[in-house]
């Protein structure tokens, strides 16, 4: 790393919660203080996503890229090596441990995947030395299959055998690199993996290739003795009309369908739960409940908006919230909080990589230590408790322990007057739990 | 039926497509029609929704029901019973086969439930009676367990227990119903089954309560010796925040993980699709695919709205593609066509019930015809055929037989040079299947 | 007020911040606060919504009322005089100076407008008395003219002429009633003016109507000497599929086209700017920079939902952006904040309706403050001015003053090179200014 | 013209109708029948867009160009060419009579605006030769102010004035080219006229700079005696958060608020009206009545798809309703009806270029027979007569002539008693209107 990227950064210092006008700095990130038992660091697992940062020229659909960065007007391997010098010192100023990245914005595409897999090699060897001087680690690898236009109609899923099987070479190389540079985990987000029609599609065979990837996929990795954690990534639409991970229930269901659900987990992202019509919390505890709580994805979307904008998490609603299931969930175990976020297309300077990850790192550590003291004072958990209370003695208890049937059911309600059944139910208080959530957002962060 | 409800109405008949101006007819619906090897009756096994045809004021949110009935004045059980009345002489002119009910639209409630059960014993008597004189036979029976308060917060997800037993009490007595009427299924659709906030939302114990409750119910159905069918309908959200059967692959992973796939199908709705982001006929595909389309109801939403409208369908795309999985299914079995539709508000006079009917019965009539010709002509089928010819033979074959890995794949496809891979896409020629749907519509019904 | 409806709540203090379990309580709202230079209730002008607070039993679309009030078993008159009573004790509890009412709301119809006009006159004169004891002042009344079915198509914009003139008449009487009352403004909610369906609606001839209707208000506001402020509400859908005042812009377009613009101003709702597709800080925005502010509905909705919910105000982004506005505003002038809001349908007890206020209340005031501390220290001022600075010397201040024309400009700009096109664009630093907006929000309130 | 780009393809013929298999054709588009008392080809206007359809590369925020084309592989001014020519033979075999280009995506850009101006210069003399040769016309061209990173922030509401300024210069020679090839209009869509936060923006400065352009540009047009009509095109989002241009009814609010009413009208897109929340009718009526209706853009969305996806249309009741608007409206003057359209990503051959067009012309001259029909059968016109007939004559008439006020209003209705008020109101009858259009879309096509 002779060479300096960002000379005008440097080491991001925490300044705390009550300096307004602090400049570049956390003012709630201390990654090596101590809260409910852990590290924040170890709590958050914090990883920079290569592609936004380092890769991403924040182009949209309708306009080409702004970013400024040090590294424009190199090309191919020089700029694919320039990046990953810049990456490290990047991830060293702002003091995160993770990075993810996709194969193919990292190095660029040969003519064959031989070609190609040998760009590959060659970055990811550099990414395994850097790893080994800097301690830095990888969240999580994936595979780029939506992109290049052999994939227009899917990977593992596309009417074209070929493509399947480039599918499965690319993977195959994904998880030897996923083995090499240690990831924790090996994602999936099936981009292509849908229809946009269903006039010309067959939804069960494209869905009976997937599955049968999966399961290939598990058995190499298996081979190799990669042991790190297979996660599928849902998303309802875009690009695709429909993807077949539509949501966290859907992706379940597809995982039960195939029996992939012992061998899979999920990585949950805050903006494909809007697009699918959920909050980020919805999708969380949908999968911390079934057991296959993988890892996070910390972005936003913007709920008035109907396609996905990647940004970086600020809201402390969301935050608290998201990080509430995983305080349930007892941490994230393998997973961590990966941003898949850019800065937006007129944040396009230096600096603004740097705000953009510390609004996103700020705002999860502070939703942690919220949810933190609201666990510390079972704020929802006691309401929560006594909202059920019904179902701990008597009928509710014997209901519970399969004791009871329809017509002794029947017999237990059916002389019981209406105003007894409504005494029986009790005020839900919401109003007074969201003033409560804003209370401790405030206490607890000053 | 001394009484003459609906005095200015005749008998609905078909007077074919070319008369423009015909009035009160059908311009495709011709019930002993055989088309594809059966009459249209047996193909769309129409039902009027008891509810909305007889039920419903028309009032919305905001606003105090407009409909003009011959039944208006009238109130508790002599209400109830001049609306059993009209709906028979409904039925007749229509030339309906079916008709679909819930316990609280047809009789009204007593001040516990055996005096509540007492009311529906005695207009379910007449049901059976009717139906005897007249051969009309129950779609589907329900029960309503989300307009009375005491359901506010859940019917056997309720987080009190009291609830869940009346739950019980009111669904045995609707098994009993289905077995006394014969009805072909019995449905569940849990509008306050879901939650309002997570804040204070046990959703795991709600959801378990739920799928014993569903176990209760296929266990008393077998005990009593009802043969029909049990079905459990999706719908997203409104009332509810977030309801748990959101779509049908949300609820199919319920069934999958509470074991009641073998026992439960889906009854599938076209405003319910829309509310999830999918489309009716995504939705059916869905079911279909996994073994488990049990019934529709057929009505349609506007996309550009968000809430249930419940209207009656007029949309000849979304018939044709619907009718076209049904198709596909073979027929709907037990199932059939349940109008849960209303007309607007603005069209609150009587002949606006027969309009709504005539325009959904012709609307899905024509769907059949289109969709049989598409069958036909192997349209959809020789273009689907020929984009997967590729896992037919050769390597795809191979995929699918399981003989190929990652390893074998990657042999087979590493040298593969980027033209070969291209050369191996075929387009998916939307536009022009579209423009043929569009010819086939209008070709068809002429 | 010789009984006492709400024995268990006491007046609600004032108890800081830094109390997590103070019970009925402000952390933020202190009535006589000097904020800004002004009183905070001067700046917040807080107003109780009759309708939902008195008269909501907190019904929807597919349940009964679940509201326990202890008004319930009343009807009739003897209804309407026990919620005017309890309405005035609920207000000093809270600590609230206005409300807001709907004719409808407060007194019952009778079978023509005369007698209905009786039983509102006795209500307001009970109204007009109390406010004499109390100081209690009415922000706005309004007309309800889309429960009653005789509204189904309309009422200014109905096709039917009787229904204009019934309008006419309501209206009438409720513009002597806010003379009588003293109603600082007076407001226009069009439910049902907009339209179900193009094919069978004259749009031209309905707006025609409508805004000569606005004009025959005006004239007789202005022949009785009523002094208040007009205004105008948009919203965009529901109940109708489209309604005329579908979002601010829209609302001007329509006050424009009918010289409406000297007489009306606007009331914006929170939820209403969300179900059209805005932001809450966009509709202040739009109407503030028309100079066309009236006064303010505060409520939220849910972003994920497709309909209004009117929830009580709890999120301190929202508050704070609006609050924002307001600020820039210089206040709300003879505007306030009212609270169309209602406690959910769970939440149906006494407490709620006083925890529905205090969030909301609470909210705003801590939205004021923040506001008020950004303004203070020119956070978003100083960076917009330097934002623009390049209009405000040399080309960009001649644009603006008109000197310069396409050619002029073209000779100006047609050999520069694109270094130095993109060198005059700044990054908009948009995750600054959102970090930021996080600790202004925390630091401020604690 | 002497290479040949697509040599499988010929002039696409009439093939009527029946014929389902007809391959390459046109089944109701016949330029020269004369229906409604003008060629179709007078009525439609038919128009090809030359970005989509010469410049697209088919590619989406998560892909890659996909299509196939003829003059892959070149680049530069030679990729320029080669474009013109293949689009004057594309337009001789589609046998549409105009076209529409952006200055950018016809000709390569240059370091500066002069030398851009000169290769455009070079395209556009093209474009004039190929013109007389072949009797082509354009109906509008425009400039892309979007896909240069130097409009980040916006053109000419840019915060930064050398933006403005360059913007000016880019217009300028617009018009000039406008008068050059003769464009009926000349057409200015708001890419990033808009904002993607209000925290950085300041919204009525950069409106203000917005309008002072467009009076520029009316002023330099009527400098040059360029005669074609002036039009701006809305769009709610996308690619900006909030866009200044909303719908229709805010784009003429800003045009009224700034005196551009009388020198600027709308060119209307389908897919933009759902994205505002509004069907293509809507938006065509709000423009018609206000005398403002310039073009269309012929496309249309998916409203389960929250973004652009310019798809060709194909839906019959769409383009029904659209036609109708403009049948009403005597035809499109000097506008047409441009395909703002491209074929999905997953269509990537020069086949569905052509049946891409075939099914958008079709489609729209569907529904101009369609539309004409029921203009013919007055099927609406008499329905919405007799719908507002108490406006013709009586009180109806008098509210009409400005002859009553609310007090003669009032003592005109102050007795008549709730049944008389029902007894005015008539259904809308909307289910008996949707039948009857399936029934014309049917029975006229055939």
């Amino acid at each position: 790393m002779a060479k300096t990227y960002f000379p005008n950064e440097g080491k991001i210092p925490f300044v705390g919660t009550k300096d307004l006008t602090s400049g570049l700095g956390y003012h709630y990130y201390n990654a090596d203080e101590v809260v409910g038992g852990k590290k924040m660091r170890d709590w958050l697992r914090f990883s920079v996503a290569y592609w936004h940062t380092f890769g991403q020229q924040l182009n949209d659909i309708f306009g080409d890229g702004t970013a400024v960065r040090p590294w424009n007007g190199l090309t191919g391997m020089d700029l694919a090596k320039a990046r990953v010098e810049a990456s490290f010192e990047f991830y060293e100023k702002m003091g995160v441990d993770f990075y993810c990245f996709h194969d193919r914005d990292v190095a660029p595409e040969g003519l064959t995947l031989r070609e190609t897999n040998k760009n590959l090699d060659e970055i990811t060897d550099m990414f395994a030395e850097y790893q080994k001087q800097t301690g830095m680690k990888v969240l999580w690898n994936t595979a780029n299959m939506f992109t290049n236009p052999r994939f227009v109609s899917g990977a593992a899923s596309s009417p074209f055998a070929d493509i399947f099987a480039y599918a499965a070479g690319q993977v195959k190389e994904g998880l030897d690199i996923a083995k090499k540079v240690g990831s924790e985990n090996y994602v999936f987000w099936g981009g292509r993996e849908g229809y946009e029609s269903l006039l010309n599609t067959d939804m069960q065979r494209e869905q009976e290739h997937l599955a049968k990837f999966f399961h290939m996929a598990a058995d190499y990795a298996k081979e190799i003795g990669y042991e790190g954690q297979l996660l599928l990534e849902p998303k309802p639409k875009e690009p695709m009309m429909h993807q077949y991970d539509f949501d966290a229930a859907t992706t379940i269901n597809f995982m039960k369908t195939y029996g992939l659900d012992g061998t899979y987990k999920l990585n949950l992202e805050g903006n494909h739960a809007n697009l699918a019509g959920h909050t980020y919390q919805h999708e969380i505890r949908v999968a911390r409940e079934a057991g296959l709580l993988g890892s996070l994805d910390a972005n936003q979307g913007d709920k008035l908006i109907g396609w996905d904008i990647d940004e970086f998490p600020s809201d402390l609603y969301e935050a608290t919230l998201a990080m509430y299931e995983v305080v349930e969930n007892g941490g994230l175990g393998r997973g961590g909080l990966n941003f898949d976020a850019k800065p937006r297309r007129s944040s396009f300077t230096v600096d603004d990589m740097f705000y953009g990850h510390i609004v996103g790192m700020d705002t999860f550590s502070a939703g942690l230590k919220v949810a933190l003291k609201l666990k510390e004072d079972k704020v929802f958990e006691n309401f929560i408790t006594d909202r059920y209370a019904s179902y701990d003695s008597g009928i509710g208890a014997n209901i519970e322990a399969g004791k009871e049937d329809f017509k002794s059911l029947n017999d237990y309600i059916i002389d019981k007057p209406q105003t007894a059944l409504l005494a029986a139910t009790k005020s839900g208080r919401i109003e007074e739990l969201k003033d409560t959530l804003n209370h401790y957002i405030v206490e607890t962060l000053h």
